[in-house]
């Protein structure tokens, strides 16, 4: 491969089994599969989810909703609490497509009933457990406030309830992610029962990576959202939630520079390629990124003994064991698997498949 | 202000300030001024220096360079180990500007001399503590080997030694980041000695920020190249680089809900607009940027009572004090100053001066 600077690499293949999956899951599960399209970002992955039957999508931005609303997506999730200064993007999109926005507080839908030109579907953010932002399950005032408001706005439509169990990320292993899956659910199973006999339609939206990978009851839940899975990256294998040949991403870096004295080497990769998330080690030193050696069909299993121990804007330091230390040249070039692809990929400004082809994103 | 999503605020006078008295110091000091436009990454704001008799640049990317040179940048340093795989763009620019390489092997210099097309200047790559690259200064067997491969290689011209004393990041004080200055800078001044009569037009280039903000004497430096000073941020007032008041780039968040139980707000405003670079406090939480109140010119000091505790991809979770919750409103917007300028400017696509002009960026 003729590369020359670091480049976001994308194993097809994998990528699309890690998507036939899900999709399987969803369908089994009798679920509607909302993917997240933050983590691609790409109209060209994106269109890969068709063939899956995927209709409906989830992003994180008026920004991207717009982006891929031009690429003929007709139903979108924003899954962020709407953003009140964008009431005329969010108007203007609301005319185009069927948009779903979310909110959790009586002061947004205020606004919204008073702003809005077209009807829009809302979801209440409920918080489970993760404590980022969301209504607390057990506040049942607020949630009745929220549904009043809602039910007498003409344009604003109830859509249900919808949750990001993120705290799945603090998780060890594969039964913890389960039992923060459990936890989550029950919590969201009882809105369901309270509210259900007055919103017959009412969905259930659950949608982070780990639970969705990991769980396989997902009885009285109607939809999920996660993103990450179509990439995966090291810290869900860390968690337990993909193994690492299901990692479909690695930034081919070029290696610039060696300091056999440390162990080292000095990689063309930095904070503005990977981003500035890291592993804990044991011993507390951080993890940036394990080496993977190239093979004929992409790339290999991780080397636990090379790993990113620091990253500044553009270098990468690479720490080696004596035989990758050896073989790694001044010229060559060095395989990483992120420590968080939805922010590698964020920033990388495209991705190119092991067949060698192009592909943009937003 | 008509901001409707995250967007990076630009004090223009503050910013002017900062350049105006580094280019002040390197002129009382007779240095050569050589500032890292990596920090703004902007045509515009890159045309601000001219006024300051700036004619001389350095970048950490080769794309970086061709974008500069295409604005009409002649002098070019990449400070970055000479990465061979770029070998075409790197002869396609040394065609039409005077590009400054880093190199810090023979097997690099090996290479540019077979390959070079065009005439180059290459500066060795010191380390001068840092341990992050370059060639110790101890390591005269080293340094003779590249010297004697740079002057046998006719289109190779050896222009000098060059640093970057990056530890100074880990001081804690100003008393520190001088420490780390005066060992740098002696390192330096004994290769001027040991090498200046052989080459008597050899530059010792320095150019940390910190280093470069509180140092004021750089007897037998040459050179300066550094590039967060023009914009600052929290890590430099942290270390003691500079006053809050210098920080000339604030990120404007709308806020889109409120958690007076948690005494906390959520921003759009997250690891896809900050980058993840935190600050540790005292109690060991993290810092990913402090609060700013908008006044009549710009923001004002920084209310350390509120910072932003964790970010996600879109997400910020801002702790406030009583005070600023009562006042911050869903929908209204909040000022943060970042921790890293430089990550969060690359991670923005543009600036927005509080005149309102935009500016965009590479």
């Amino acid at each position: 491969m003729n590369i020359i600077e670091p480049t976001l690499l994308l194993d097809r293949t994998k990528c699309l089994n890690n998507i036939r999956a899900m999709a399987e899951k969803a369908r089994l599960n009798n679920l509607i599969f909302r993917p997240h399209f933050k983590t691609h970002q790409s109209r060209e992955i994106g269109n890969w989810f068709r063939k899956f039957g995927v209709e409906q999508i989830t992003v994180s931005s008026l920004g991207m909703a717009e982006y891929f609303a031009a690429e003929g997506w007709q139903d979108i999730t924003v899954a962020f609490p709407a953003n009140l200064r964008e009431i005329e993007r969010t108007n203007r999109l609301a005319g185009q497509i069927r948009l779903n926005l979310l909110v959790e507080s009586v002061e947004a839908v205020q606004f919204l009933k008073r702003r809005l030109r077209h009807r829009v579907k809302v979801f209440i953010k409920i918080d489970s457990g993760y404590h980022r932002t969301g209504i607390s399950p057990e506040n049942s005032t607020a949630i009745e406030s929220i549904l009043q408001k809602i039910d007498s706005a003409d344009l604003l439509q109830f859509a249900g309830f919808l949750t990001h169990a993120g705290h799945s990320y603090r998780a060890t292993s594969r039964a913890e992610i389960l039992q923060v899956h459990q936890q989550s659910v029950s919590m969201m199973r009882r809105l369901k029962k309270r509210y259900g006999s007055r919103y017959p339609e009412l969905v259930l939206s659950v949608g982070d990576t780990p639970t969705c990978s990991v769980a396989e009851d997902f009885t009285g839940i109607d939809e999920i959202r996660p993103g990450n899975f179509m990439f995966y990256d090291l810290t869900q294998w860390r968690i337990g939630s993909c193994r690492p040949e299901q990692i479909a991403v690695a930034v081919a870096c070029p290696a610039v520079a060696k300091h056999p004295e440390r162990s080292e080497v000095v990689l063309y990769g930095g904070a503005v390629h990977f981003s500035k998330e890291f592993l804990l080690m044991p011993e507390g030193e951080k993890n940036f990124g394990y080496l993977v050696d190239f093979g004929e069909n992409g790339w290999e299993a991780p080397q636990r003994c090379c790993y990113l121990k620091s990253l500044s804007q553009e270098h990468g330091i690479l720490h080696t064991c004596p035989t990758h230390l050896e073989k790694i040249q001044v010229g060559g070039l060095v395989g990483i698997l992120p420590v968080h692809s939805c922010l590698t990929a964020n920033l990388m400004k495209s991705y190119l498949t092991l067949e060698g082809e192009r592909i943009e994103r937003l």
